[in-house]
């Protein structure tokens, strides 16, 4: 089977078949979204903000890229009300990041990277249904961050706010760092939010997040991402936050190993994919941003790459030294992208080349068949070591979006090929 | 007379009976703004923000401040309902820059100076009156500032902007410039702000306005205000915009002469001592501030006073070189409470002296005897240049307040005196 083929059989035939037949909570509303290694329900009692955001933009942006038959877009609207009725803060307004399956709030803080999550997947929504909804609330939703969370002094967003939008403290609080992270995502939501709006200020927002991106989070040099900053943008000891939404690997006292060089390849193949995704929406000339777009992709594809094993590392230096040899889920899925458009925006089969080596260990070792989801974590030559399907920090968005948008991008490949072979 | 009695008599026999006497407009609400030499109504039919704003806090504080026997707080009020019937915009919010006499739009730009005085003044009046509509739309403003007008990449605020908050373009526009007037301003408006709602939010972004007036629009060096930026901070020519709230000079292509190499000494007064009064207002330690309150108070005595004629210079370069000689009414109105200040912070007679030379300069020279109000520009030697008592950029801000905030600390020198004299 060719790539393409061999992706859009998972998509059509594995993944969303997976989320389809159990994610539907028909009691409570929303999505169960804890599932083990056989696919079963493993009863952990929250729903989170992450998690059911992505949920919502798995299901919204498969129907809008054509997939499901309208099925989907039901699925997005019983995600929609629940994001809507249970975890909207009707006081302070946002959304709260955790309730448990009743829809009952057990944290009622305001976290920005959840809170971006609900502008990208209520944005999506809007665009996918055409329920108005979806951009109301995501424009408040971002209203609310304009006034609480940017930081009139430095730039960028503070990220950690209690229920009342009031800042945390420092240290694994929060309050007094910035992250890669959240300013990656609120470029990928506003992208989003100002495609479904066309707004100026949408627009204007956007411009300045991709400018924090490329001015402060980046590496001067090695133009690869930078995990952690202070509020004034000098590099931070990359620690452990109260508040987490992945399962980054810390020592016991909460800090990474190499604290202050560190950069991970899955972000960085995401970051350029998104920013080369917000330029297009933008409609902006790719020129002035195209050192930006390799820089980090050429690092991913030059020292992230396992060339033994397949698949890409999880972190490493700037300068090139690999850290971390073990194989995440979602750095697969957001390198798979990447390459893709490295390839598409400098031809160099180098980016082929990288994509293959991440394709097939996918589909050959990270895809839990016959279950039809990926495994979480593996050793570097492909065994588990995390084994659920899903959980509050793991859910379809990675993996449902990587397919989408790498049949997306095959597909133009193999509509540019034949008239080169024609020639 | 003693500075004190001088001072008492010209606000409570002078200013505050001018006013009263003939601003308030009967027939279409508001106030009137215009008014020659003699102090008749000058006939031009406009109402700028700008003028009513500031009438309404000279109003508002003067009744706060204990003057007026509850006249002052009706004179408020009838300000405040013309502003928030007529110059706020139902549709996009914020307030209009301009009416007509009659209440019509004739300049409906949001130009965020104009907003910060509608947030200082409306904040005055609610601490004056109790009038809960002050604040409530002193916040709404002020929200709109965050959403539109913060810019998130570099820091500050964006300035100039269409009805709909859209930014204006570049050059004469204003979009992509930055002042000091405006971070001042905003910084004088979140403090009373602050005072009359003590919210976190309204205390952080003052403490991040702060930051960017000490870090940013204060030469590095010399610690003297320069007047523009572009958005990006770096150093900007000094032009002129479409829209005005002075009465600048400029050569006829709109640039100052020493464009690049100037700074005004009655901003600099105006700036030490509302960064005295906003960090009193926030409870914070004066210590890590000294040497940003010294620096600007100490420029404008060093080299800014008229030693001859008295009186306080126009504006000259970082290093000390005086380039305008002429006498403006602002910035000796601004310069009396900074150096009173600067002698209470610092101790150092320099600054009574400062202040002895502005002050006689002022009783003997700028005040309109017996109109009651101070001439716009006098020569260096103090005969009058322009005559209007009041236009759309002149009214009673800065006489009245520098009246009040003189008198006020005229009290406390004086109070501290009597028991320095007994031991």
């Amino acid at each position: 089977m060719t790539h393409l083929t061999e992706a859009r059989h998972h998509l059509t035939r594995e993944l969303l078949p997976f989320w389809t037949a159990r994610c539907r909570d028909m009691v409570n509303g929303g999505f169960i979204t804890h599932f083990d290694k056989n696919g079963n329900d493993s009863g952990e009692d929250e729903k989170s903000l992450i998690a059911q955001t992505r949920c919502l933009y798995t299901f919204a942006s498969a129907h809008r890229a054509g997939y499901g038959d309208g099925e989907l877009a039901e699925f997005a609207r019983h995600g929609a009300d629940y994001l809507l009725s249970r975890m909207w803060d009707e006081e302070h307004g946002g959304f709260y990041w955790m309730t448990n399956r009743r829809g009952e709030v057990v944290n009622d803080q305001k976290i920005v990277y959840g809170q971006s999550f609900a502008i990208y997947s209520l944005s999506e929504y809007t665009l996918a249904t055409g329920d108005p909804r979806g951009l109301e609330y995501a424009s408040r939703t971002f209203d609310l961050l304009q006034k609480h969370a940017a930081d009139t002094q430095y730039g960028g967003y503070f990220e950690m706010f209690w229920r009342d939008w009031t800042l945390k403290g420092p240290g694994p609080a929060g309050g007094d760092r910035k992250t890669l992270d959240v300013h990656m995502h609120l470029m990928e939501a506003y992208t989003t939010l100002y495609e479904a709006s066309r707004l100026p200020l949408h627009r204007r927002k956007l411009q300045e997040v991709i400018g924090i991106l490329l001015n402060k989070v980046l590496h001067p040099e090695y133009g690869t991402g930078i995990p952690q900053f202070w509020a004034d943008w000098r590099v931070a000891p990359q620690i452990k936050f109260d508040v987490i939404w992945g399962w980054d690997r810390f020592t016991e006292d909460g800090v990474k190993r190499e604290a202050e060089d560190n950069t991970s390849y899955g972000h960085n193949t995401e970051f350029a994919w998104l920013l080369l995704h917000a330029l297009e929406t933008l409609g902006m000339p790719l020129d002035d941003y195209r050192e930006a777009l390799r820089k980090p992709l050429e690092h991913a594809a030059d020292f992230g790459i396992d060339e033994e094993y397949g698949g890409v590392f999880v972190e490493g230096s700037h300068a090139g030294t690999v850290y971390d040899r073990e194989k995440e889920f979602w750095q697969q899925a957001e390198a798979l992208i990447g390459f893709l458009d490295g390839y598409r925006l400098f031809g160099d089969e180098k980016y082929m080349h990288a994509y293959d080596r991440v394709h097939r260990f996918v589909f050959d070792k990270m895809i839990n068949r016959p279950v039809g989801e990926w495994w979480p974590l593996m050793t570097r030559q492909g065994e588990p070591i995390w084994t659920h399907m899903s959980h509050s920090w793991k859910i379809n968005y990675h993996t449902v979006r990587s397919m989408v948008q790498s049949i997306r991008r095959l597909e133009q490949l193999a509509a540019r090929s034949i008239p080169a072979a024609r020639s």
